[in-house]
């Protein structure tokens, strides 16, 4: 029997480990069928000797064909391949197996996305996902090492469902610092805010209740909801937050079970509602009896005006949960965010989170709990906020610049986005797919709608390009709108800002 | 304004950075109302001078205060304490907010649970957590560090739903190994088989829902259907596994969409189902159009006997679901496991994970491919299994020794749990009381029951209990159990295995 070894060089990784060489050399014969059922594999001692390696390592191979069923080991005769059954084909033609109607929206509600894939080359003025260039990934891998060599086994076992206790107590002074005043008991960790609002909403709603949203709002928001059979009450957004009318109505029905909301830096459009619409709103929803999602996923970002108190800080009820994430802030790949609760929706929702996935991993957790107790947070949140600050001006100057009249736009005092409002009869997702000819891709409105029905609105952001791919971007975009109004002829009016 | 400042040691993270330390005793000054809506900020030059720091260090605590909304710098003038505003109370009597159905039944389930917290110093043989002191940390440390080393900052960006490709390659290789024939587009990586199984059910299921389950069964699992609103059809356990002619029955109710089995070192019996069994299974469910998910979350720790393939490897309808884990095999607190499905199934799994959370964290997914790749978790596994049938063995040979005529328990060839059938009369939940008196934890059978009726088993685990503790604890429990026999009177019989 011929046995290839290929030696592990100073890099680890670079070639499997000796024995399995040996082992996966075997078994392919096997395989491949030129060892046969009760044909006897050389004694341990001989390949060994043959092979130049420790017995060790082919006892070691040996075991492993063992334990996976490739050979026997007899005491005292020697080692010996087993028959081997028949596999199934692979690739074989496979019936369809009946989903969920939940399953079957949800893959219906996916074909309706943009592949925004097909524009790899182009300037990316669509997604929220941060900068890689910002990341402070030194600093966070020395918070690693160190919550690792402090902790070690502790953070590799099962934790509480809440999550890491330091991270808890962090975050819950930063909330006290923002003026919300709870203590670690009201913080769940979670895979970003994006599973504290399938945690959210499962503890209000079952398939078949409707949520209030405002329109537009997050479009993966509008998956969650879709694909926990929850079905979408739209409430039209102003110029200044979630009209307050509608939401009451809206809210006065039985089956709508909770508001959904973006108080700040609102996605997609950018804008902060003010002291006065929040105080309203929590009004509004404690006269209906329904709870408030307020979902804070970027509230560490502000970098221009004044900070308003959250929702979650204003609440005397107990009808408010809140989201957090450090995906937007910090990195995305850590998917760490919180849900903070109180009363009863927190017992709940350790409830849920135990019975959704037990809880989140320990070691990233730690790190990141290391990571904001040294500053490096806010050291890396002061850099952050400048670059967005820069990008947020060059975006906006570059604006002001190119935009042809009919044009309006927000101007965000913080987190990634500017909601472009076209001139009135264009159609998003006309010019998204003329931006992605000429080389820029933004965010078309129709998918920020539940029913996804035409919008001529657009979100551009400024998460993942620099000022000048800014400004490049912009400019391709002006010149695909004024295509777009020469060939429909003239009358329009000037710039107006929301 | 006194400010009191701890310089950092050498260790970071003793105290926090100084601009930290400056504004938060700036903040208890306003909070205290020391400082007043208006006063005026020493100057930083004069602070920092007075302090001893750098002009910087006062320049980002203002900053950093400034962005809380507790100061407002005013370009030439200084830096002026802001009104403010009033908190709520913090344990403010909070009204009831309504929560889901779902999420009701959750909690009720959640108060039927053992909370085995009371037993803090007893012999803990009732858990399946596997134990810190077998944990490779040191060699999974190095694996963390190589990962970020080589991929850094691509890591911390999103990843795919599906997770970290180079590990789900080897999952697919791992898997063909074992006779089943899928490549990685066939496998989404997880938190933990506990999140696989809500992905799985919610595939198949909605809200009103039955879903057919061995009983006894998977405590948490039960909570995972309660949670989704699902309801279990129980089908009885025998000593060869689900007793097939019922699952037959069951799934020929039209309410009735899948079925969850163990067939590997099930929990909570420990047994493993034959080939024959496997392949009757199937063909129950083929011929009754149902999907399976089976749960293979202990596979990797087989330490005798000979392996029976998967219902996966075995399936070529495309009707199985197959839920992993490396929980049990590595560490729970990474929360790795993974799903494999085929076809459409995976299509939806994909949208339903995306939906859920957008995905996993990817510098743990990345650390573990490492660990496979580089033949760590291999030894890992060689050495756990040693260590696992040793506790076996020591496990059965103290039940021989010590138990009562009339109990009968399982053999398992793999995995941390036994299943314990107690003399006729007595029930589970009593026996787990006395065994806490006693000082030893023993995981009452009423739980592994959908409806918590009583049981007569008991499930005993090795998982974090070495031989000599395995031995004290048995003991305990056989006096529990000759106490509770005595108090009954004679006439039992001799054990029997099944």
């Amino acid at each position: 029997m011929q046995i290839r070894i290929e030696r592990q060089s100073n890099r680890p990784g670079t070639a499997p480990p000796v024995y399995r060489q040996i082992a996966a050399q075997i078994r392919q014969r096997v395989e491949r069928g030129e060892l046969r059922e009760g044909d006897r594999l050389p004694p341990i001692r001989e390949l060994a000797l043959r092979l130049g390696v420790n017995r060790d390592t082919v006892s070691t191979a040996y075991e492993w064909l063992a334990d996976e069923g490739v050979v026997d080991a007899q005491v005292g005769r020697g080692t010996f391949v087993r028959g081997r059954r028949p596999r199934p084909p692979l690739g074989a033609v496979l019936p369809e197996v009946p989903l969920s109607p939940g399953a079957e929206r949800l893959l219906e509600y996916e074909r309706s996305r943009v592949a925004y894939g097909a524009g790899r080359d182009a300037i990316p003025l669509h997604a929220l996902a941060p900068d890689p260039r910002l990341f402070p990934v030194t600093a966070f891998r020395r918070a690693l090492s160190r919550a690792f060599a402090r902790d070690g086994a502790e953070l590799l076992a099962y934790g509480a469902p809440a999550g890491h206790a330091g991270l808890r107590t962090l975050l819950a002074e930063r909330l006290r610092a923002a003026g919300t005043a709870v203590g670690p008991e009201s913080v769940v960790l979670c895979q970003g805010a994006s599973q504290g609002l399938s945690l959210a909403l499962r503890l209000f709603c079952e398939a078949g209740d409707q949520v209030a949203v405002e329109e537009p709002t997050y479009h993966n928001a509008l998956a969650t909801l879709t694909g926990l059979g929850l079905r979408v009450a739209p409430v039209p957004m102003r110029a200044e937050g979630a009209d307050l009318d509608a939401l009451d109505q809206t809210l006065a029905r039985p089956e709508v079970k909770a508001f959904y909301t973006i108080p700040t830096f609102h996605n997609p459009m950018g804008i902060t509602t003010s002291l006065e619409h929040r105080t309203e709103l929590l009004a509004v929803a404690a006269r209906r009896g329904k709870p408030v999602i307020e979902d804070a996923y970027e509230c560490d970002l502000r970098y221009a005006g004044r900070p308003v108190p959250s929702l979650a800080g204003l609440d005397e009820a107990g009808a408010v949960v809140q989201l957090l994430s450090f995906s937007k802030s910090l990195f995305p790949g850590l998917r760490s965010g919180a849900v903070v609760a109180r009363g009863r929706a927190m017992d709940a929702l350790l409830a849920l989170r135990h019975a959704m996935d037990l809880g989140g991993a320990l070691p990233l957790q730690a790190a990141l709990s290391d990571f904001l107790r040294t500053g490096a947070y806010d050291r890396h949140l002061a850099r952050l906020r400048r670059h967005l600050r820069s990008r947020r001006d060059a975006l906006l100057g570059a604006l002001e610049e190119t935009m042809p009249a009919g044009t309006v736009w927000t101007r965000p005092e913080g987190g990634y986005q500017v909601w472009l409002d076209l001139p009135s009869p264009m159609d998003s997702r006309e010019v998204y797919a003329d931006g992605l000819r000429a080389g820029v891709l933004v965010a078309p409105g129709f998918q920020f709608h539940g029913d996804g029905r035409p919008s001529r609105g657009l979100r551009l952001s400024i998460a993942a390009a620099d000022e000048p791919a800014i400004r490049t971007g912009v400019e391709r975009l002006a010149s695909v709108l004024r295509e777009r109004l020469a060939a429909l002829g003239p009358g329009r009016s000037a710039p107006v800002h929301v």
